[in-house]
């Protein structure tokens, strides 16, 4: 399947533009960033990019594709020509999966010709706003959770292959496993699931139902106990098992109440290893006040995959930097727009994570045109992801878990509050000499930018 | 591409026990609706239909797909031979793409055997959940517009394949437009875009990218204005094209002044007939506040295709009747659930909407068990959508774009305020004698359910 047409109309029409001028070719250098955070939180998660590399690799004008665009007028017969055996010749850079970051932090650097990095905007944001917004929320969730495991279940909630890249974003944060079989094909990600009401109403009897449960898939398996009455679905369960049963799942009612009732009758009933997942309507919010209660793990749908509260980041993909003159040895140009509260940073960025000798992450620093200096206990961020056109990123989804962790854990500890803050740390611009400057993002009002 | 793994994990652990347990043939089904509209919206969009029917043809488990599913213990052989050649055999009915919903509405209802209603939950949720938020947000952003047109760009802001599902669902609506290249191929709606700020900063001056851009699109063109400052760039897209460019387009800053002062600034310049189109994060509120401007086309982009604040419907999936015993003729009963705050309401369900001699719509009649009585001026609004496993819903966007104006049109005029308020018609339960019985939806609380 591919890629290529998941695209704005616009970004054909500026290459065919450039192209006739003879100006498609200039070197040109995009950054893809956010001006703010959504409103309150204090960090943002990088998720997509093994996704964004995909896209990249299917990202084919075949015979289909040229002919509808031809037949629509989008594109001509010299724009067509070079479509026909597009691939991404340039360079691309950036922060890489799992790791955190912040208003203005380079998350990803595209260079190449105008024409090969533009055409590449649209999927670029779509797949990184995407899943950034579901770790972002994802996240939150599993630092509220703490070690209680967390399960991904949003697929009906989400579009339906937004669903799977919704998974693959809620593992890298720490989920422990997903409802959504594709994701568990495509990605490795471990999939679980039991039963729902209607298995249960299916049968004459809740009692018959549970058999056919059990038998089918083992004592082991969690039982759906609020179709009819709790307390007797729990005695009914355990009564059927020996004491055995896996699990039990609350999905209704004061969960914290419920869970408590549960737990106490099944250390009643003696099935004081049979553990209790709770789900319905679950958000970070609610994960935290769970904290006190005798739940075992959290099953977590729609807030995750809608972001909780914010289902799409602010990213941009912004011309920073371009070819002074059509020569090919031509030195690169910053650039930006002054549009009004969308400025936008030209040029080259590195990005460093200052730390202080305690390891502690004390602020985003950006190096226009020079990297920053290291004074031995900060973190370079940008990793080569792509070299002359060929893939040299090659981490797991079990190395950006890896990453998350440990880029969250040398955060201040304010970060991983829920409630409301401004970003966990402050950005810091430092021009060529290393003096710092302005950063145009950290007060910017919340733009969206087609 | 098969969409057969586009599924929740516990719907084949389901139908693997029912199976085993002998059950998995009874005639069961199963209705999709909501418990409740998000707060303060006034109508829900049936969007998503003909995606589904799409989904449900292409739901096939070849062998890929069954060597997953076995080698991870999801299934079993017996199963697999069941999925090997499944094919939905029933019946579909529902209201139509475009039509309004209410709480309650029976937007569509499934009916087969357990086994093959079951399976098709999560990919028929997600695709309605999805594209019917979009459709919802699309509604009233075309009813402020009025007569003005608005084009769908906000690709970038959504996952890259829920972006053309959502271009489609904004069409629907009364969108004109959308900047989705694989929507304008796959369900032929138009497509629009011209450039973006990156093509001015490419070129050594506005001039230069202007040229460069009316040269290769022709005077018609939409210039971007504001990279760098607006009344210099309309000047010289005037110049350029001699008072005959297309529209100019901004994308920053106060648009309601902005669009004043080019318009005074166009119409001094003789451009009488230039189009001033906007863009920047419009939601149905600003294009409302955008109304006395002289604006002639909206471009939207986050806001709708993360359906306003709504990212998502609160349809479920559920099981309201299955046969009484496994016996082939078995009649069907009701069955539904009591969970706290979640309980559904069993049975076959018929929907009209009541409407005076004014043809003005009054109520949202379900009849259970048998059609409410219909007096002439009232619309059935379920229609057959797959009859015996066969396809013979036909309608074309274009007729759910009529669906869509006709069935708002005859809503009280209320029903487009924008404004927080509640449902536009109340929902009326009818028992098979036709007295009104409790509506267990219209107070309930938002829930989710897994």
């Amino acid at each position: 399947m591919t890629t290529a047409l998941l695209t704005d109309h616009y970004e054909l029409t500026m290459v065919q533009a450039a192209l006739d001028a003879g100006t498609a070719n200039r070197r040109s250098l995009f950054d893809l960033f956010t001006r703010r955070l959504p409103e309150g939180r204090r960090y943002g998660v990088v998720a997509g990019l093994g996704r964004a590399l995909d896209a990249i690799d299917a990202f084919r004008f075949g015979d289909a594709e040229l002919g509808f665009l031809l037949e629509r007028g989008i594109i001509r017969e010299n724009l067509a020509d070079w479509l026909s055996d597009f691939r991404f010749t340039g360079d691309i850079w950036g922060y890489p999966e799992g790791e955190v970051y912040f208003p203005g932090s380079p998350v990803l650097s595209v260079e190449g010709t105008f024409a090969e990095a533009c055409i590449l905007e649209t999927v670029l944001l779509s797949i990184y706003n995407h899943d950034s917004a579901i770790a972002a929320a994802g996240s939150r969730m599993t630092a509220m959770a703490g070690e209680r495991s967390c399960a991904e279940m949003g697929s009906r909630r989400a579009g339906e292959w937004a669903a799977v890249a919704a998974a693959r974003a809620a593992y890298i944060t720490g989920f422990a496993s997903t409802s959504n079989l594709e994701a568990g094909r495509t990605y490795g990600i471990p999939t679980i699931g039991t039963a729902a009401h209607s298995f249960t109403l299916l049968h004459d009897t809740e009692e018959e139902a549970f058999s056919a449960q059990i038998d089918s898939l083992g004592e082991d398996t969690t039982l759906l106990v609020d179709t009819y009455d709790v307390e007797a679905a729990i005695r009914k369960g355990i009564e059927l098992t020996g004491g055995r049963l896996g699990a039990i799942r609350l999905d209704s009612g004061d969960l914290a109440i419920m869970a408590r009732q549960a737990r106490d009758l099944l250390d009643d009933l003696g099935a004081t290893h049979t553990r209790i997942m709770v789900t319905s309507d679950l958000d970070e919010w609610q994960i935290a006040l769970l904290q006190g209660a005798p739940v075992d793990g959290y099953g977590v749908g729609t807030s995750l995959v809608t972001g909780s509260g914010h289902p799409t980041c602010g990213f941009v993909y912004k011309l920073v930097a371009r070819a002074s003159s059509d020569e090919p040895d031509a030195a690169l140009i910053s650039v930006g727009k002054r549009s009004k509260g969308k400025n936008t940073l030209g040029g080259r960025k590195f990005a460093m994570r200052r730390r202080g000798e305690d390891g502690r992450a004390e602020s985003e620093v950006i190096g226009l045109g020079a990297p920053p200096a290291n004074d031995g206990n900060d973190r370079d961020l940008l990793i080569p992801i792509v070299t002359g056109g060929e893939r040299v990123y090659s981490a797991t989804l079990e190395d950006a878990r890896r990453r998350h962790i440990d880029s969250l854990a040398e955060l201040p500890l304010a970060a991983r509050r829920i409630s409301k803050g401004d970003p966990a740390l402050e950005t810091l611009i430092l021009d060529e000499t290393g003096t710092l400057t302005t950063n145009p993002y950290q007060a910017a009002p919340v733009v969206t930018n087609i």
